[in-house]
C-alpha cells in the first residue's frame, strides 16, 4: 500500500500553528434501511460498502479517492493508518467487511463501516474549523443527494451511539500546550473543558494519553445544538481563548524562567541527536520540547519546522517498522525492541543533525 | 593565589589509566616536644609551623615548594585546594595558624597543623603505590633528619587519632569504576573492601560521596603493618584485582549491552554538549559516562581524554566561580546558582563541542 507522505499539518504553516496542529470536521451518517454496523450481516456489510464506495466515486470532489479495503492489508499497514489519524483504532482492530477512502493529501477521509456507516473526516493545517466544517457540509450534501440517511424529524441524524445523534458533527482542533504543561496550568484547563462539555483526547483521540504535549479538543454535545453554534463557540470563543492562554504561559516562561526553558528545550534536542535508542513515548515528548524551542525561536541553529511535524508521525511504532522495510523484526509484539527504538534513534538524529 | 593549572593524573597518561586515575601515599607526622593541633596554642601553632616552612625550604626536593598560609587566602581559594584535593575540607575549614604548601605539578602537598603537625602527600597518574610510597618515605626521612619526630618504640609513630598510630602510612588510589556501577556489582565490591579493612571514600576522600563513579580505595590499618606489606597487599593484589573486576564488567557490557551502553555514552555526551543549566554533580555523573565511553572507544568523534579529566576539576563549584572572575556572585550560598549553572553549561559545552 503506498502510504501518502504527507498529511495537510505537516508544513505547519496554518493559521495559528503555533499552538494549532490542525482542524478537523468529521461527520457520522448511517444509510436508511440498514442496521447499524454492530448489527449488520456480512452481506450488509458488503452492501453499504458497495454504496458507499459508488457514490463516492460519483461525487467530483470525492472522485479520486484511494479506498483501502482494511480486510486485504496487513496488519502494519492498519497500523500505520491509525498513527497518521486517517482511521481509528477501533476500525483497525474490527472484523469483517470496512474500508477507509482517503484523499491524496490525507486532507479528507471516509470510514465505512466503524462504528458508523460513514465518518466523514475534513482535515486541514492550524486553526480552520470554519473551511473544515464547510467542506465537511458541502460532501455531507454530495453525498445525501445520492443516499437516505437514516434520519428522524425530532432527533436530527440517527447514529449508533447516543452521543452523536443530532448533528452527528464533532468539530477538534489537535493543539500543542506545551507552554500550559510546563507552568502545571494543564489541568486547569482540562477541568474548564470538562465543565464546558468538551472532550480533551490525545494524540491518536479516544483513549489516547497527551503524548508530546498534544491535546485534542472537541465538542461532546451533537444534540440541539446547530452546526454554526458549535462553530460560532469552539472557533471563536473556546479555542482563541486556548490559544491565547498558551501564548501567555509562553511568554511568562520567557520572561521568567528563560534559563531553565532554554536549557529545556536544547537539552531535549541534544538527546535526539545523540540517544542511540528511544522508545516512541520519550521521542514524542522530546520533540515537543523542540517544537517548542523552534516556534519560541530559542534555538540558535534552525530546525526545520516541517522536519519537525514529520518526525512526529515518522517516530510511531509501525511507521519506524515501515521505514524499516524488510529489515523490520517479524511479530507485532516487538514495537519497542532495540532494533525498533535503534532505527528510531537512527532517523531521529540523522533529520535534526545539521548537515 | 595562583592556581596550578594541571594535576599530575590530567593528562591521564599513567598505568592502568582506564581506571586508574591517581594514586596517592600520605605520611602523618607530629614533632616531637608540641601537643597535638587540637591542644595547641596559637602560639604553638606558629612554632610548628615556622618549623616545617624552614624544614621543607632545606629539603632539595621541596626547596620550590608554593607555601600557602590558609589564614592569608580567602574562602573561595581555600575550596579551590579543596576541590583539587590538595588540602582537606577539615583544613580549610579549620581556624588557626594553618598552611599547606604545594607543588607546581601539584604531585606533593604538605598539609600543617591539620589533624597532625604534618601530613606529606606524594600523588601522581595512574597506578603508580610504589613509586608515591618511595618518595613519600624519601621526603619523611629527608624531613626526619631535621625534625625530631614524636615517635613510640612499641606503637611507632604517633598521631592524634589512633587510626594513623603506627606507619602513619596512608596509601590510595581513585579509581573510576562505571563498569561496576552500571552492572551493580559495585555494592558487592564495597562489602567485600570492607572486610579486608580497606576504606572506600569518594571524590573528595573523606566524608564525600561517589560522584562520577570514583571511588577512592585506601587501607584503613596502619599498626603492625610494614609499609612494604601495606604496598604488597593493596598494590600487587587489591588493586590489581578491582581493575580486572571493572575490565570485566566493560567487556560484560560490550557483549551484552552494547547498544545500550552506546545509547548512554552518547546521550550523556549529547547532554553536556547541549545543557544551559547544570549542576556539579549531575555534570560529574555524565562526564564519567563519556570518560567510560572515550576509553571503551565508543565514541565516534575523538573526545580529548586530557580535557575531559581537565573538566572533573573545572566543574566544580569554587572552580566555575573562579573562572567567572569579577562575574561570580558574591556570597558563598550561591554555589549552584543559576549564573553558576549557567556558566558551568557553557564551559562544558565549549570544551566538548568540536570546532
Amino acid at each position: 500500500m503506498p502510504i501518502p507522505l504527507e498529511g495537510p499539518w505537516i508544513a505547519g504553516t496554518g493559521p495559528d500553528a503555533d499552538v494549532v496542529l490542525s482542524s478537523r470536521a468529521r461527520i457520522a451518517r448511517n444509510v436508511l434501511g440498514f442496521p447499524f454496523v454492530n448489527r449488520m450481516t456480512a452481506t450488509q456489510r458488503r452492501e453499504v460498502g458497495h454504496l458507499v464506495r459508488e457514490t463516492l466515486q460519483n461525487v467530483e470532489s470525492t472522485d479520486d479517492l484511494m479506498w483501502i479495503d482494511l480486510e486485504s492489508i496487513g496488519d502494519l499497514d492498519r497500523r500505520l493508518l491509525v498513527e497518521r489519524n486517517l482511521v481509528s483504532s477501533q476500525l483497525a482492530k474490527a472484523s469483517g467487511q470496512r474500508a477507509v477512502a482517503i484523499a491524496k493529501d490525507e486532507s479528507l477521509s471516509v470510514m465505512v463501516n466503524e462504528e458508523d456507516h460513514l465518518r466523514m473526516q475534513l482535515l486541514a493545517a492550524g486553526m480552520q474549523l470554519p473551511s473544515c466544517l464547510r467542506r465537511a457540509l458541502d460532501l455531507d450534501d454530495a453525498v445525501e443527494r445520492r443516499v437516505d440517511y437514516a434520519f428522524d424529524r425530532r432527533y436530527g441524524y440517527l447514529t449508533a451511539c447516543p452521543t452523536n445523534v443530532g448533528t452527528g458533527m464533532r468539530l477538534s482542533v489537535m493543539m500543542h500546550l506545551p507552554g500550559l504543561k510546563i507552568t502545571g496550568d494543564i489541568d486547569r484547563v482540562r477541568r474548564a473543558a470538562g465543565d464546558m462539555h468538551l472532550a480533551v483526547r490525545g494524540f491518536h483521540g479516544e483513549g489516547s494519553d497527551a503524548a508530546g504535549d498534544f491535546y485534542q479538543i472537541s465538542n461532546q454535545v451533537t444534540l440541539g445544538v446547530s452546526e454554526e453554534d458549535l462553530l460560532h463557540e469552539l472557533g471563536e470563543q473556546i479555542v482563541p481563548r486556548l490559544i491565547a492562554y498558551e501564548r501567555e504561559a509562553r511568554d511568562l516562561l520567557r520572561r521568567r524562567n528563560r534559563a531553565e526553558l532554554e536549557d529545556r528545550v536544547h537539552r531535549a534536542l541534544g538527546t535526539l541527536r545523540s540517544a542511540r535508542l528511544i522508545d516512541a513515548r520519550e521521542a514524542m515528548k522530546l520533540l515537543s520540547r523542540v517544537r517548542l524551542g523552534a516556534w519560541m525561536e530559542l534555538l540558535d541553529d534552525e530546525v526545520d519546522r516541517t522536519a519537525l511535524n514529520r518526525l512526529f508521525l515518522q517516530v510511531q511504532p509501525a511507521h519506524v517498522r515501515f521505514g524499516m522495510g524488510e529489515d523490520a523484526p517479524v511479530g507485532t509484539g516487538e514495537e519497542d525492541g532495540e532494533r525498533i527504538r535503534a532505527r528510531r534513534a537512527e532517523l531521529l538524529r540523522t533529520a535534526l543533525t545539521p548537515s
